[in-house]
């Protein structure tokens, strides 16, 4: 008999983040002023950033340090174990070795705290009192509520409202570390209160969400604001989840075939993926998979090109793969998943051919979160449904071609809150959604007028 | 910098469960038949339990062998952590060490699937195809159900109606591992259909949900009963636990001045403490606390005393304090601790003076959770929440003394599938409750006719 965690002694832990930039040439894309679509200035950004996070941003620097007060709270959860799915693979009976990175169990219950709590300590660290930020499916705005409980910090969280009624644990969750929840859009800000005009029974999106924080931080001076995915310094901090992977996975004499992450910003799969960019360098054969919703298939389907990071045309104009910032993706389960676009980092890398994209319709990956739980027991997120998926998909492929390929994902939450969803799936109650060619072409007419 | 965790490796898994009755003369008390009144022979448990089971129930040795298909299944998450509260500590400002054992973050979240496991493998080894049980705020019906998917056998849950309407979560969580779940009272036993005859709105008890399912395995072949607190066995399950607590503790150089449990049945408690009762009879300054609530005061206000196990008088008749099997407790959020009875191993050593007993109100705790997760992050269960309450008030009674004392409590649960009660407490709309002294008498008169 054998564990099948591999767990990484905390000395181990990683002391530095990694970043790709260095390892890559030409990932780093301008970034505009959504007013007048010129490049920024790490100037322009400091309203809405502490300066060490601005500098983190724009660095080409290989390595990071992680300030030992972020070491510390990390080390109430970190590292996280490395699983061996022997249970699932039986069940498969295939030849394949799945391993899964389990991030769930942090405090809030997925990889987000990863960055919460080095955001929250360089405001701190500033002398910023308050921070204001979006969340979808309820993860991020968990992570940074627990992370600002850590440091004393404010926390002002605008919540998807599709996300908000679907999950009111969630919202008890965040108050229970200190945070200040509301329902997006709100009456609380301009761009809410322009979107309840047009529409009061708007569900919400990622974007809009943003377009709310961001005024929110940009109109008080106590405020600064926080994202939790997309943006380079936040994959940056998720890379301690692919760093650990990769010395477990040597601990278990392992070297990976196939990485797979589900993609909705980016930062759960970029975190796993990152630090094993310079092996697909040498080993082109290593297959790095991002897993998105069909119904929001950013990768597959958009376009690769500038577009606003928000709805309400506030938050910066990047370099991504897009559907188009007024989408406005269906009320699919995996609400982390329903961004329109993509981290710029991630999409930089989709171009140069070091990852791939594929999508998934979400009762398939209800089917295979639940074979998940009934064998290796862990109730994952919906959105970690989609890599579990696709995990299951390439293990079944394995089975034909009698290939034992050693396949890992990021088991980047777990589903405790999103019980609902399971019951939704249980009653037959959850529809797949293909979004109409003509609806994506619609929604790319809003593109800024930039060349790509 | 040090690890607030300290990790057990793998190796040093309990590979043996311990049995405290080997060591402390005269804790076997009699069993009796609920309709006879006479003790009961091994034989009246055979349509129950499997053999080994009843078997370890009555067992008087000192070390009973894991079963390695047993050790499998619990390395998915076994050992568990023990943390050193550091953040918890310097915002109470106490010189007092506080330690806790996470059992949190088995998939069911709980402590509970330690002996789920073992009494899920029993019955499989010995051909049981369906097994049936109660479960009070679903954390036992969840162990159960992850269990019985893990060896392949059919699971029947009857939830206490009260927690099955507050905790609707709970029941898809059984679902998602294949559990089949009802609200008890129900109409699929003659207890329940009894129970609802004389009170359609009736809330449910763990006395009433137990009759349920003593019936439903007494009635059916293929089917068997399990327990999740209460029995010997279970607690005998629970002591990896205290096992790996005591070497854990050993590893950080600490002796234990004050061990505290939250108290149901026992199990997570019994699991802890009882691998310490040889210690605590060579130190006997080494302080042993059973927390239950005010709300339903089973030690600190019940009788020692022979009393049925269930409200329909269908489960042995047990030595243990009671408030009578009459008695139907508020509905307060720790569901699982509103049972009138305890584990008679825990009541035998309450009687010894090995183990002290106190209530605490529910506010109380509540108080005490979210401080705990403002500075440790963990949302616990409000069972366990009555831990750390007391944990709180011992390392803030070191503070007024200055005694740097070492406490150590188990942290049987988290919270994430009770949310509604933080909820409920941040809105105010938790209530503290005492029970009349005459309620109390009254139930005592449904006693059985046994000199105690």
């Amino acid at each position: 008999m054998q564990s099948p965690r591999i767990m990484l002694p905390w000395e181990d832990m990683p002391r530095r983040w990694y970043n790709v930039k260095a390892d890559v040439p030409d990932l780093a894309t301008p970034v505009l002023h959504p007013g007048t679509l010129q490049p920024v200035k790490p100037d322009d950004l400091i309203p809405l950033f502490p300066m060490e996070v601005i500098g983190q941003e724009v660095s080409q620097e290989r390595w990071i340090d992680i300030p030992s007060e972020v070491q510390e709270v990390l080390s109430l959860w970190r590292p996280t174990p490395l699983h061996r799915a022997r249970a699932l693979e039986k069940a498969l009976g295939t030849p394949a070795r799945i391993y899964y990175k389990n991030e769930s169990q942090s405090p809030p219950g997925s990889h987000k705290p990863n960055t919460a709590v080095a955001q929250a300590y360089y405001n701190k660290h500033e002398g910023v009192k308050r921070i204001a930020t979006e969340t979808g499916a309820g993860q991020w705005g968990s992570a940074l509520s627990f992370a600002c409980a850590q440091f004393g910090i404010e926390c002002m969280v605008y919540m998807v409202r599709v996300s908000f009624d679907q999950k009111p644990y969630r919202k008890s969750m965040m108050q229970t570390w200190g945070g200040n929840v509301t329902a997006s859009p709100s009456e609380l800000t301009e761009a809410g209160r322009k979107a309840l005009a047009a529409d009061p029974d708007c569900p919400g999106s990622l974007g809009l969400a943003i377009s709310e924080a961001v005024e929110d931080a940009l109109t008080r001076e106590d405020t600064k604001y926080s994202l939790g995915s997309v943006l380079n310094h936040v994959i940056l901090h998720q890379t301690v989840v692919g760093q650990e992977t990769k010395k477990q996975l040597a601990m278990a004499g392992e070297r990976p075939d196939v990485l797979i992450g589900c993609v909705g910003g980016g930062s759960n799969f970029g975190g796993l993926v990152t630090p094993f960019i310079p092996d697909k360098l040498e080993r082109p054969e290593l297959r790095i998979i991002a897993v998105e919703p069909e119904s929001c298939p950013t990768i597959t389907r958009g376009r690769y090109t500038f577009d606003y990071g928000d709805t309400a045309k506030m938050a910066p104009v990047v370099k991504m793969h897009t559907l188009g910032h007024t989408f406005m993706p269906p009320r699919i389960h995996a609400g982390g998943l329903r961004y329109h676009g993509m981290a710029p980092l991630i999409s930089a890398l989709v171009e140069k051919n070091l990852i791939e994209a594929t999508a998934r319709h979400q009762i398939a990956c209800f089917d295979a979160a639940v074979q998940f739980a009934r064998t290796e027991g862990i109730l994952v997120a919906p959105e970690t449904s989609h890599a579990v998926r696709v995990a299951i998909d390439e293990a079944l492929r394995c089975k034909q071609t009698g290939e034992p390929k050693v396949i890992v994902f990021n088991l980047s939450g777990h589903g405790h809150v999103d019980m609902a969803a399971y019951d939704a799936y249980f009653s037959g109650k959850l529809v797949d959604y293909t979004y109409p060619e003509e609806s994506i072409r619609e929604a790319m007419r809003s593109l800024p007028p930039v060349a790509p």
